[in-house]
């Protein structure tokens, strides 16, 4: 299990290279919310999302040779491109492993970032077995994205920074609304708040239906999501918690939060007109829960991690739609 | 004349209380413009633009009985709310001056700002008249947008912000491109980085046929706008440049740079984009002038100020539409 001094390690790697995004706030936020909300604006990170700083964590931390030779990656959305540009300002080659299907301007973009981009037909070929092969053939080291040490460390990172902003702005005491796929920015975020500002506690967010972590960590049992699809919050929907991940936030995290697509499109809009920044709607689920379940929220002030900004054009459109609502 | 000491004097008092907002890059829009562009987001700032600076500075710099008799302004926009929020949090009353015609949810923004908002009707009324009336009976102290030195050196914060990343990062030449009106931001930001950075030169940008400092600068002599609507960068259209702020962007700036209504909706979405920041038009003409007018920026690097981002969610659905062109 990764531990502060390992979070610590990644934030010198990662010093100069990801960026230290802002905390941002608005008053009308804290009106809707009945306490002050603040906001750390992940979105802003490089590639639109948190997943750069786990990628960059853990390419950083290969021995040379290994890296030299490149990674690999399976993913089709936020964590391939933080592995394209991270592997590519390494210097290093990246493989990344995508269905066929995969929306275009996500396989564009993984390209222009200087991955090499592998296609596979969900319906009949194996990814893992594409993987493995290449993997044997090439060297090449898997970065998983989410139970991995590195890669929890590297997101753990973005918790350092609530510790040092909230202490900053005057924040003791407050709930860290996360919001939460695999875990990895979840579990990374309570390690480094349990080791430097134990008045701020980390809590998953999740969308309805898609809560195995929020049940896990009710149950005290891993659960899995009856199903992978139906979702507008893709980005964060995975089929049951990390075997490291997991037992992290059972012991570190408050209980979930789970919120409707609907209420994540709103926070969405209200990140448009508030703050300016562009959510996705699975990087809106925090704010969302701090939003419009402000009952499950014991804290006088909140935090809440604002984790991508992946979104396409017309997800965004029906978001601000809700504004005329 | 305002000089750095004045804005280094504004930069301690705003100290705590306006955010350092960062400096946003993608490779994907040094690729369209041929060169490194990085965008000092200012629509993070507190109230959605960089007005917020010189009005804190303006307020800040009363004296205190002055200061809590409290102040007026004539704004439909930016200037407005940051106004209102600064004087909020000093806690001194705010008049705004608004035309009844004034968009409903700015008027209901500066109010919930705190501000008390008096309407004029423009056919029928003087707002000079009904300013100076409030004015005589009640003390109140009259903030400019932008003709004012303790405002230019609020503005002037900015460059200070951009100066020390710039070195940050490594970047010793480059024009900083800034949305220009009545040129606060772009005086006050040449004045910071005509003391701080002597390889970085502020140049102002300004929508087509709203050029006015653009042709101020070319001819040497004040040029005023034909019209005054028309544009939809309606954040950065004034009649003419500032008594005070023309002569510092004569000795200071580089040329100006003229941009279209398109061009400023096609930056807006490549911000949404990429960024995941969001602008107004107005606030979008630096960026558009660094990605679409390349030919007349010589330097290796380029900055632009993205100076806000209060836009109606109508006008930013028509920049996001141009992704799909």
């Amino acid at each position: 299990m990764p531990d502060i001094t390992d979070i610590e390690a990644a934030a010198l790697r990662l010093k100069g290279h990801a960026r230290r995004t802002p905390l941002l706030s608005s008053p009308f936020l804290d009106e809707i919310a009945g306490r002050r909300v603040f906001v750390k604006a992940e979105c802003l990170q490089h590639t639109g999302s948190f997943k750069f700083r786990g990628a960059w964590s853990a390419l950083s931390a290969l021995a040379p040779g290994l890296r030299a030779k490149g990674v690999i990656a399976f993913s089709s959305g936020n964590h391939a491109q933080g592995v394209a540009l991270a592997a590519k300002l390494h210097d290093a080659p990246a493989v990344i492993i995508m269905p066929m299907d995969a929306p275009r301007i996500k396989i564009e973009n993984t390209r222009a970032l200087g991955a090499e981009v592998v296609l596979y037909d969900r319906e009949t070929e194996d990814r893992d077995a594409i993987g493995d092969r290449l993997s044997t053939e090439r060297g090449l080291t898997l970065i998983k994205p989410f139970d991995d040490e590195m890669v929890i460390a590297g997101q753990g990172t973005t918790g350092l920074e609530i510790a040092e902003q909230a202490a900053e702005l005057g924040i003791t005491k407050a709930d860290v609304v996360v919001c939460c796929g695999g875990g990895g920015l979840t579990s990374g975020i309570a390690l480094a708040l349990a080791a430097r500002s134990t008045g701020l506690r980390a809590r998953p967010a999740e969308p309805v239906g898609f809560d195995d972590v929020t049940r896990s960590l009710a149950t005290g049992t891993r659960q899995k999501n009856a199903t992978m699809s139906g979702s507008l919050c893709d980005a964060i929907v995975t089929p049951t918690p990390g075997e490291i991940t997991l037992p992290i936030m059972q012991r570190m995290c408050g209980p979930g939060i789970v919120v409707t697509d609907d209420e994540a499109l709103r926070a969405m809009a209200l990140a448009w007109l508030r703050l300016k920044i562009v959510l996705e709607p699975g990087g809106a689920v925090a704010l969302a829960a701090a939003l419009f379940h402000g009952e499950q929220i014991t804290t006088p002030d909140v935090i809440c991690v604002a984790s991508g900004g992946n979104v396409d054009p017309d997800i965004f459109a029906r978001a601000l739609a809700r504004l005329a609502d």
